[in-house]
Parts: C-alpha cells; sequence; structure tokens
C-alpha cells in the first residue's frame, strides 16, 4: 500500500464526514425555491476544493447556477487532466417515500442515504479527497489536475456548452475525465465507453380546418389521428426496427469490445420484463439481442401522442390535428441532420392525400458518445480496477445520452472517459437514494492508483 | 285549396306569432342555469295544444326534463300516427356571433332567426297548427293522432328510451312521423330515409408497469403507444376503408333509391372539401364515391387519442400506457354486438408481444336505421311534396345516426319516417340559427295534405 493510499485510509472518517455535510445541502438545480442550497455547495466545493490545496479557485458565471473551478498545475512536462462532476441534484420528490429525510444522511448496512450522495456527490468528493491526499503525502500530483463541478446537469445542463466555450483557455486539458456516470451493475465491474446520441422532433397533422362532426362527415373527411397511425406504423418493421431509408446510413461499431461484453454479461431477459412490469412473453427472449438493441441500435420512440377528444365517454369528433412527440436515440455514424432529415423525407412520402405536416425539431440534437478504444487512459483505468475488483472490468455503452462527451469534445477538442464510482442500481432519481460506502474506499484507492498510472504512462 | 289550407293561409300570421313566442323561451336542456325555460317551453307546447283542441295534454314524467304529450283519437277505425318532435334546443354560445339576440327572434329575409326555430321548434309547431285547422274547419282530424314532444333531444335524449317504455300503452300507433330532421339541401327537395347507426369504444394498451426513461430502455422495453399506431394502422386499407374480417358482414342497402339519389345529386366534392378547409388535393375526387362513403359505408373512426408526454418541449419517456377513443358508423344489416366482437378479435390478433389490451365498450350502441322503402305513408309524402315542390323529392340518407328511429321499433314496434321542413343549412348547431318562412308556410300545408292522405289511403 502506497503512503497515499494509507493517508486515504487513515482519514477515511473524515472523509465520510465530509460527504454527510456536503448532503445536507439541499442543491437542487430545477426549483427555484432550493436556490439557497445551490449556492450553499457552490461555496462547499470551493471551499473544500481551497482545503485540499487546490489554487485559482473560483465560481465561474455560466447565465445560470454557477460552475466550480479549481487547479494544480504544476509542471508543464505533464499532461493535464480535467475532471468533472456536479454539485446539483435531483428533486428529492415524493417525500413521503423516503424512510430518512432526503437532506439528513443516514448510514445503515454500509450505505450513506441521501439525496444526491451517489449522483454525484459522493463520487465527485472522490478525486478532490485524492488530490489533497497526494498533496499531503507526497507535496505534489503525479499528472496536472483541473477540476469543473457544474451546477445544472439535473436541470439539463443548459448552460454548460457556453461555459466551456467562454472558459475554453483556462479549461485547457488532455483529457476529461468524468466523476459522474455509474458502473452498469453491482456485480460486475464495467466501463461505459458509449452512449447513444439523440434527436428530439415533434409532428403535426392537419386534416380540415376545424373540428367536425364524425357522423355527418364520416367516410368523407380526413381524419389525421389515422394519418398519423399510418405514417408511425410505417417507420418500424415487425420485430420493432426502424425501416425508414437513410435512417441507419453510417452506422458502426465504436468499440468491438461492447461486442465482447454483451455476449458475457449473460443478461437475462425475462428478468428485464419482470423488473419493468411487463406481463406475459417476453417481447425480446434473448439476452443478447436485448443488450444489443439497447446499446447498439438506433430507436424512434413516440414519447408523446395527442388528438381530440381526451376526456370521459366519448364525443362523435373528427379532429382537425393530431400530433406526436418522438426521440430518436442515434449510434456511433449516424448523424442528427441526415436522419432528421431521412425521417421528414419517409413521412411525406407516407402521407396521404388530405392532409397537411409538420416537421418541428427540439434542438440540434446529438450524436453518439462514444471513448477512443486505444485511449491510454482507459487502458490504464481498466489494469487498476482489474487489479482492485479482481477482475478486468467490461467495457459496456449505455442506450441514454450523455452529452457532456460531446461537448467537451467540440469546445476542449478532446476526449473524455468515465471513472465513477456510484451503481446503476442506487436510486439517484428516486426515493431512498444511496452510495455504497464500499465503493467510497474502493473508489478512492482507485483515484490514486489511476492519477499515478497516468503520471507514469505519459 | 282545401277549407284547411285557406284557414292555414288566413291565420298565418297568429301561427308566426306563437312561433316567435315559442322561441323566446330560451329551453336548452344541457344547462342547468336554463332548467325555467325547460319548464316554460313545456308549458308552452302543453297549452298550445289544449288551444289547438288536443285531449289527454300533460306532461310526461321521464326521469330527466318532461315530454309533452296530447291526443286526438277519435275513431277506432282509423289509424293512429304519432307526431314527435323536441321542444328543447342546443345551448347559444358563443353569443358574440349572433348577429340578434338567440332568444329574440328576429324576421329578416323571409327568415326566423332565433335559437331552435329550425331545430326544432318551427317544424315541431307545423302539425299541431294543422291539426287545430282540421278542428276548426271540418271539427275532426282525417286520421287519429298522437303527439309526443320531448325535452332532451339536444342532451342525448337519454330517457327517452325509458319513457316510450314506461308509456308504451298511450303511445301505441300505427306510425311515427318525426317533425324533427331536416331537408338535404336548400336546393332539392328530398327526404331522408336512412341514417347510419353508431358503436362506440375504448382502446388502452398497457407496456411496462410504469413509465420508463426512454434512453435507458428504448429498443427492449414495449412501447405502447407504437403497439396502437400498428393496430390502428391495421384497420383501414390505404384509401381509408375497414378491413377488418367480419366487420361489414351482413351488409346491405336499404332502399336502392338512395343509390338513384346519390347518382344524380351531382355532388361537388372539391366545394366538399374546401367548405371543410381541406387543403389541397381532394382525397375522395368524385361525388358519388363521397356521397356513397358518407351514406352507405360503415367507418371505424378514432376521435380521440392519448398517451406520454403532451406538454411543451420534449420528455424522454416511455409511457405505459396509450389509449385511444373509436366510433364506428354502422350501415343497414351491421350489428353492434357483432362488429365489436369482429373489432376485438382483429385488434388482438394484431397486438404485437408484451403488451395488454383493454376494449371498453361505450353503451350498446345502435343499429343504422332506415325507413321501410313499402311504406305507404312513405310514398304519400313522396307525392304530397312533389306536388307542393314541382319535382319528386330524392330518397336521401345521412350519415349521422338518428337513435329514435330504433327507440319507436324497439319499443313501440312500429315504423318511423321523417317529415320536416327544416333544412341542413339552417345553422341549428351555430349561431345565428335560422328557419325559412317559406319552408313554414310549406310545411303547413304539406303536412295537412299528408293527414288527408293518410286518411284517405288506409
Amino acid at each position: 500500500m502506497s503512503s497515499v493510499e494509507t493517508y486515504l485510509n487513515d482519514h477515511y472518517s473524515d472523509a465520510l464526514d465530509d460527504l454527510k455535510a456536503f448532503c445536507r445541502i439541499p442543491s437542487v438545480s430545477t426549483d427555484p425555491a432550493y436556490a439557497h442550497g445551490i449556492v450553499a455547495a457552490a461555496s462547499f466545493v470551493a471551499a473544500r476544493l481551497k482545503k485540499a490545496g487546490f489554487l485559482e479557485v473560483q465560481l465561474l458565471e455560466t447565465g445560470g447556477h454557477p460552475a466550480v473551478y479549481g487547479e494544480l498545475v504544476a509542471n508543464p512536462n505533464l499532461p493535464t487532466y480535467l475532471v468533472y462532476g456536479h454539485y446539483d441534484v435531483q428533486p428529492p420528490d415524493p417525500l413521503e417515500k423516503w424512510k430518512t429525510p432526503p437532506f439528513e444522511p443516514d448510514e445503515r448496512d454500509g450505505r450513506l442515504y441521501a439525496r444526491g450522495v451517489s449522483d454525484d456527490k459522493g463520487p465527485l468528493l472522490i478525486p478532490i479527497l485524492v488530490a489533497e491526499a497526494f498533496l499531503r503525502v507526497e507535496g505534489r500530483l503525479p499528472i496536472n489536475l483541473k477540476i469543473l463541478i457544474e451546477g445544472e446537469e439535473e436541470s439539463g445542463s443548459l448552460h454548460f456548452e457556453a461555459t466551456l466555450a467562454k472558459y475554453r483557455d483556462r479549461l485547457a486539458c488532455d483529457l476529461v475525465i468524468s466523476a459522474d456516470g455509474a458502473m452498469w451493475r453491482p456485480d460486475l465491474p464495467s466501463m461505459t465507453v458509449a452512449s447513444r446520441g439523440m434527436l428530439a422532433l415533434e409532428l403535426e397533422i392537419v386534416g380540415a380546418s376545424k373540428d367536425l362532426h364524425s357522423g355527418r362527415h364520416g367516410g368523407s373527411a380526413p381524419n389525421p389521428i389515422q394519418a398519423l397511425m399510418r405514417l408511425l406504423a410505417s417507420v418500424h418493421d415487425k420485430n420493432g426496427r426502424v425501416v425508414i431509408e437513410g435512417f441507419g446510413d453510417g452506422i458502426s461499431v465504436p468499440d468491438p469490445a461492447i461486442l465482447i461484453a454483451i455476449k458475457s454479461a449473460q443478461f437475462d431477459a425475462a428478468a428485464y420484463y419482470q423488473e419493468i412490469g411487463v406481463e406475459g412473453e417476453p417481447p425480446i427472449a434473448d439476452g443478447v439481442e436485448l443488450l444489443t438493441r439497447q446499446w447498439m441500435e438506433p430507436t424512434f420512440e413516440i414519447n408523446g401522442i395527442s388528438g381530440g377528444y381526451q376526456g370521459k365517454g366519448t364525443k362523435t369528433v373528427i379532429p382537425s390535428s393530431a400530433s406526436a412527440k418522438i426521440t430518436c436515440r442515434l449510434v456511433a455514424g449516424q448523424k442528427p441532420d441526415q436522419v432528421a432529415m431521412a425521417i421528414e423525407r419517409h413521412l411525406r412520402k407516407e402521407l396521404p392525400k388530405g392532409y397537411s405536416l409538420q416537421v418541428h425539431r427540439h434542438g440540434p440534437g446529438s450524436e453518439a458518445f462514444f471513448v477512443d478504444p486505444q485511449l491510454p487512459a482507459l487502458a490504464a483505468a481498466e489494469t487498476v480496477l482489474s487489479e482492485l475488483l479482481g477482475r478486468p472490468p467490461l467495457r459496456v455503452a449505455m442506450g441514454a445520452t450523455i452529452p457532456i462527451g460531446a461537448a467537451f469534445k467540440k469546445h476542449l477538442g478532446c476526449e473524455a472517459f468515465f471513472f465513477s464510482f456510484s451503481t446503476s442500481d442506487e436510486d439517484y432519481h428516486a426515493p431512498n437514494e444511496f452510495f455504497r460506502l464500499s465503493n467510497f474506499k474502493i473508489g478512492m484507492i482507485a483515484w490514486s492508483r489511476l492519477l499515478t498510472a497516468l503520471g507514469q504512462s505519459d
């Protein structure tokens, strides 16, 4: 055990106190009623960075909630890494489902229960504590370190890209390491190396210029709900795969190791459907196919639909319009603009006579994110985890979208990868969020070894 | 001109005063704020029946707004006809769109403007005035006459069937003549001899037991909106015709004269689509096909649809459920029960794995209504209209549903036909409802000749 690791072990009790203090601050970013919590959490992070020994510590003006910045850049010959995290948390509702109050951290069975403890207060505190240990024990870090902790991740990171652009010189680095993210499963070491991108659309179909009586006009007047059904039903084949021409152009596998992970994960499809409450025969019986669909294939998901009468009972109306909200998850190789064009072309081709169609796009969308499989830092992280956890981590993907990966690439021109010690089952967007304290400890050792390895490899 | 017709002509000014007085009563049946208007209108009808010479005049207890009854049954050897109408009216909203107040009848350009004047106060007053004329001039009617004027037609005739059942002995008759209904077009004499029936359903499809994140679960979790699209898109062919097996079983043409009317009506499809505000190429270009679809073919109309997120912007959700409201218009030969079963069978067959489907039926539905084409009274009415209007009326159908036809058949065991002098362009469910006073006059002559003919033909 290195002396840094010994220091971390010896000071674990202080570290836990720090985490509890951090979790007592109700830093909910979506609700203005918690504005005081945001201010207090940003101050807490800044103070903790200063205490650890970080320099240039300050709150960065973002236009929204401030981001907190600090750095330990001592040697221009060493590579510079930027650590990312967020101090804001999800709302605690529904409050009545919490066993202990969300902002009064409670230790039970080796877990710490509190809102935000797993996402992302515990994981982001780790690299700060590790940097402090290096400074106390060795007087210096093995690498140059910058740290950026934002306060709007749980409310959509609305000002994040603008912040990266505004402070690009200060944030310049060789690689980003995100302390946000999560291990896939508690029993399986993994690193998330890919996530899907996103494209959001809204469709509106109009038939007649006003609502019509379905008795008098039924059979002759266009029914936009019917046209919408027809259009949307033409998007997928029987197995739920998108059949729009051009939709999947350019799709590639970002890292063959993900395919290996899918095969070796022994994913239990039946248990998955039971967990989400799907009755009867599972739509996809094979675990390998299921994970492939979630991780490696794009989707065209209808998130909402509305049209006509939606109250109680019946109304004999042919509505004038009907609409649908769509989000597509994109995989490596797909470009949001091209996908949007392919979709609109397909829908216009399928549109029956007597209707007009409007396709509205919500935002520019984002390409899929993936870590360069050859990245030396990724191999270093895998070695560290392999030693600590007893088996090499799988390289896994996730179905959801991580916008920060693309943002760092775009504005700082560098890669990013995820090195987080929360686990996806820790209820981080639900009541009774918790963080495994064993992972808090392991995380500190892992970060200290990773920083050491990164200092040697370069 | 018979002496009855002379009497009617001589007393036209009094008749018009009666109609205006009737229209001053705000007898809106759907809105409890107009309860006083309902009471006043029922009293007005009862008083007018008594003044005309009707016997046994009384308000029938229905459980809702009262119906008004009266009779002139003098000779057991003559056939007995029951006249139907309704004294209640549609709400006057939007008030600001009326040129003159809805309950202050205004005579302009040969029309009387008032809420309810065309639907159905003018048309129902005619047979009362005609019966009075017979009594004054001849001391008796050519036939036995009963009259039933309900007060809930504009709010769904909720208690009408129960009322027919309760008073079936008193209402017993050989034939019902409805003073409610409307001529199809002002320039084309017509009699409505068929209307479509109805079946109302609601579908709900459930996938997972709770809403899911569309990133994490997209591609593997069932999306009930997508399944609903697939199901509903399978109902129609490209031309909008229902392709459900068994849906059209038993369909027949109730009266070949309707087909002749469709061909001779020279219906302008382009003008129709312009009127309802459909842009671009008309979905159905041929007027004959269009009318056939409206009058003679069944529909499966989606009146409303809902599922998932319907607010502003986007939400990355896979909803747990999605639902649709459906009404089918049925044509002669279709049975609501059988159609409902055929639909459910089809939907269950098309339902993909991973979903549950609930089909809820709203009420028993109703079969299509049609007048026996051989009915002597229908021929008599056609002769009368032919003489008065200069050309034989077309036998037309309507797409909407007339529940009373089936109700009379079921509870009184007799046929019904429509002999109304309102016209379908008289804005009876819209602001500035009017009644052509020329039709008020012609209607009185027509009813007097019809009663005479009915007295002779039997």
